[in-house]
Formats: structure tokens, sequence, C-alpha cells
């Protein structure tokens, strides 16, 4: 393996982290009474290492790949639906286009790797690794090669990108399969545990599923360490979003994390460079049944608990006012003294 | 008692909202998987009584007035704050002025009995019953006449105002004890289980606010009916919202909830008429110790659950994005056939 994992800062700032909290204490509301939306507003403030921080920008990026274990019958979906999906992003109608719009967030689509050749566009990034992963039932997804390649695709692109706020999406048939795997070999959970419906497998399909995944971590028993898990199970678009989370916490922009797929990738990342989650805003808790034990392992404390399941980055950007509104609260709200409001008594 | 309550449909109507499951369902994406977002969908879809909903003009209000049991030492901030608090709103300066700005809300502040005579200006309605409640520990909160007054204010200023949503929010030093106090008369809860620390109390603020609150149930035994236990407990802002609660359920407003206090304004408005929860979106699971009873009590399902506590309609605003994202996903999201994505196998 070559790809050279960029520096990632420690933001751990005492002085900036008390100034943070005094500005908040002294506005005009009880101490700590917006809840979980001072807990962001600190957060926010320490990554962009500001009191009155502002949000430039913010770009949502789907990574879509295809998955060869999809020829398995883990996904209630047919393959195709990926590259049908990725015009669907492109043409405005999927749920994450919808958000994006509503909200003036830009919205960009990675080809990582779909087996589909796109007409070149606007939006469309074409950083294609392959057509698709190998069937990991029988081989690893991609080559150490292939991995590296996506990994430096991801870093690539992000650098690229305006803005200090990267929102993750994702698509691609199958990849609740590869979350599922990495969840459970980097995190050593029982499969079954990391196992659930995806787009929507009925209990018979979620048992033929959880049958391919065990027989998958068998076949590659011995890849445990974070890059051989993520080359063993794919998938393409999993890991250009590595390199892409691991660029966006070296450049400290604000990460803003969907759902289950999303989070494998942070899962991965996280592995390879830990200070990554200080920069990382988990949107929210999905109805995918491994989320909730990955957002444990990752120690994350999610925005929304909406019973999301569908990927895209639809979540993060549902997300996104909340963002929005913990730095306004920063720099907007009046302070005791400028208000001549009287403070708490005792 | 000569208040009217104006008349309420029911809002049920199978034909509708089997259209409504049907455009949803043929949205691409996998049937159900964008969760609660889909369920508030079909009920704002049912209250605008369209499969293409369109929110229009919403409008903020934040009802204010004074409690005379705030002498007994039941909140952490003096009366004046009330005011004060005001004078913030109307400033620009409070959470949710900066909420409300943020997301093109208009806002506009009700003084139902505050302790203080304002200034007129834009955005201030003088609808004041009288300079803060009696104390209810020595006697009823208000007259029958008052509690009627201030019903009939809130249904004539909400008919006045232009828009089909209503967000609700409230500012009034002790009033977390006449919401304890009408979610312990009104739904046989023990006032215990109904009174936590509002602006801030601390463990012995808690139980002297708890004996005193006690002691007035007890005053008060035989307020019994809503409208009973309102004027006996107050405050002026709640009975105004009571008013403005039921004119937004007569005209089909959607009804934001925010928080405790806006809640139990609510819990009086659909005990004089159920069908007033139909329009009812509970923006807001609070951090304050009755809300999550209360919702029980509502049967409701908050969208959030940041642990707010402010109230001012804070969680009603952050909320806001979420019901603009449910409507748009009804009006603006492609179907499998128009966007010509494959569906579900098998």
């Amino acid at each position: 393996m070559i790809f050279l994992i960029p520096p990632i800062e420690d933001l751990n700032n005492p002085a900036l982290a008390a100034r943070l909290q005094h500005v908040l204490d002294n506005k005009t509301k009880p101490v700590g009474s917006l809840g979980g939306l001072e807990i962001l507003a600190r957060q926010l403030g320490m990554i962009l290492k500001s009191e009155s921080p502002v949000l430039r920008a913010p770009q949502l990026v789907v990574f879509a790949a295809d998955h060869g274990l999809a020829a398995n019958g883990v996904s209630a979906y047919p393959s195709d639906v990926t590259w049908q999906m990725v015009e669907n992003f492109l043409a405005g109608g999927a749920a994450v286009s919808v958000l994006a719009r509503q909200h003036g967030i830009a919205l960009s689509v990675v080809d990582c790797g779909v087996m589909h050749a796109f007409a070149p566009r606007d939006g469309l990034l074409i950083r294609k690794v392959a057509a698709g992963t190998a069937d990991a039932l029988h081989g690893p997804a991609m080559t150490p090669q292939q991995c590296d390649q996506a990994l430096d695709n991801g870093k690539a692109l992000l650098a690229a990108l305006p803005g200090n706020v990267l929102l993750l999406g994702e698509m691609g048939i199958g990849n609740t399969s590869a979350a599922a795997l990495l969840l459970a070999r980097l995190a050593q959970i029982d499969i079954m545990d990391c196992t659930g419906a995806g787009t929507g497998l009925d209990q018979a399909g979620i048992a033929r599923k959880t049958d391919v995944l065990q027989r998958v971590l068998a076949l590659h028993a011995d890849a445990r360490e974070p890059l051989d898990a993520l080359a063993a199970f794919g998938g393409f678009e999993i890991a250009t979003m590595v390199g892409a989370i691991l660029q966006a916490a070296s450049e400290n922009r604000i990460i803003v994390v969907d759902g289950f797929i999303v989070s494998a990738a942070v899962l991965v990342a996280s592995r390879l460079a830990p200070l990554v989650l200080q920069r990382c805003v988990f949107a929210h808790r999905s109805g995918e049944r491994g989320h909730v034990l990955m957002l444990e392992v990752l120690q994350a404390q999610p925005l929304l608990d909406l019973q999301l399941r569908l990927g895209e980055g639809s979540g993060a950007a549902l997300a996104w006012p909340l963002l929005d509104s913990a730095c306004a609260i920063l720099r907007e709200m009046a302070s005791f003294e400028s208000a001549g409001v009287s403070r708490q008594e005792g």
C-alpha cells in the first residue's frame, strides 16, 4: 500500500473551548438550555477555530459504485439501480437532490466504480476505478492497487472542492453488505448483529444475506487491518470516501456523516487516523440494523432519529439546517449584557 | 363561560390517505425508507388536503405573560425577565429571533398579560388581559371572564394572521409551573412527575417548587374541567394560545407545537376539541421533566430530541425545515416511472 494519510492536527484547545463556553453561557437563555444545539455549536466552533463560525459553500458529495457481491442476492434491488439513481441524482429527482436544492447545498456525484458508462456532464465526477468490485465471496473485492487508487481519488477530488463543510452520501446496490462486513471485522461484532434489511429485504432475505456475509468473513479471515478489510470487502465508493474523509479532516472541514455506509467509511478512516472524529457531525441514527452499533463504536451522538434508511446523503441534508442554526446562535444571539436581561437569581 | 369553540372538521379521509401513500410509495426510494419524514409528509398532505402541499407564510407567534405564582420562588429567574425577553425577541437577539430569521419565518410577540407597559411597535400585539395573573396559591389565577377574554383574544388574533402554518412559542417566568399543574390535573398524574427544573432550578429549588404546586392543586381541588383548571392555574399566555390553537385548527392550519408549555395549551385545547390533534406537529421532546409524560398523554411522536428546554418557540423553529422537506419530497421527487428506475425484485 502506498496511500499516504494526510496530516491531521489535534483540535483540542482548552482556551478556545473555554471561550466558546463563555460565549454560549452569556447568551440570553438559561445555561445549557439549547441542549444538543449547544454541543454542536461548540464542536463547529472548535473545528473552524472561531467563536463566530461561518459555514461556507457546503458540498454534498454522493459516492457511487457497484458491488460484485450483489450477484449473490444480498439486495432487494438489481445493480442497475445504481446507475439509474446516479442519473436521477443528476436530473434532480432523487430525495437528496430535492433536499440539497431546498437548502442551497451544492450536490455532486462521483462515479467511483459504477457498472455503466456515463456521459460527462456538470455535477458528475468520473473517478471510476473499475466497473464494480469483484465478488468478495470468491476473492478480494479489490486489489491493493485499486484500493490505493480509490483512496487517492477521494483525497484529490476533495482537495479541489470549495467550502468548509463536506456532507457525505453514497449509492451502491449491495453496499449495506460491505458496511456490515467492515463493522463486523473492524469492531469485532457478530455479523448477525450488523446485518439488516438494507433497501428492504424480508426476514428470509436477511437470513440469506447473513449467510453470504458469514462466508465472506470466513474467506477473508486474515484481512484484519483497516485497509486490508476495505480491499477485501469493498466497495469503491467506500474507499473513495475514506480518502475524501481523511483529506477533509486534514483541511479542518466539518464532515457531516449520513447513515450506515458513510459511517463505515468513517470507521475505516478513524482507524487510520482517530483525530478524524473531531470533525465528524453525525446527522442521524438510521433504521438500518447495524447503525446503532456503529454509532456506539464511534461514540457518536447523532442529531436526528427519524428511522431513515435511504442513504444518498439524505440524512446529512436533513440535518444541515441544525448546523446552520448552531452557528447562527453563536454569531447572532444577544448576550445578557447587550440585551439588558436580568440573570439567574441566587 | 361564554367562549365558543369554533367548528373543527374531522380530517379523516381514507381516499386522500391512500393517494398520499401511493404517491410516496412511487417515489424513487425503497418503500418507507424516509421513515419519520414520510409520516410527516402524510400528515401535512392530510391537513392541507393535497398531494402537493405548499407551506405558505409560516407564522411564529410568541405568547407572553406573567404569573402571580412566581412570587413563591418557583422559578430561577425574576418576573422582570418576561418583559426583558419580549424586548429581546423584538430586537432580534433571542434564540427564537435568530432561528426565525434564519428560516424566513414571520415572528410576532403577543403581550397576553405581561407586568410591563410596552411601547407599541411592529411585531408586537398588545392583547393584555391584566398585568400578570393572580397568585394561584391564594385563589384562581384568573377570573372566568379573564379566561374567556384571553381565549377570545387568541381566536381573534389568529384569524387575522396570514399563511397556513402556525408555529407556537411562549415566554413567561413561572409558566412551567402552570403547565405542570395543568398536566397533573387534566391527565391525573402525580405532580412530582410533572415538575422539573424549568429555567434551571437545582434539586432544592425543584423540591420547593413541587411543594408549592402541591398546595396549589389542593386549593383548587374542584377545578377539574379543562377551562376551570386553566382559569385556576393560568396563565394568560396559555389561555390565549388555547384560543389561537382552536382557531388555527378550525382553519386547518398546520400547528407546530414547541415544548412543555405549548404542549400544555394543546392539552387543554384537545380536551375541548380532540380533533385539534390531527393538525399538531410536535417539534421536539424537551429536557423539561414533565414533557415526556405530556407527549405520552397526547400520543405524540416528536421530530427532534435535542434536550432543548428554552421555550420561546425555539424548538418549533428548529424543526421547521423538516416540514418544508416533507412537502418538497411530495412535490418534487421523481417517481420510478418518470425517472426510469427499476423497482424492487421479487
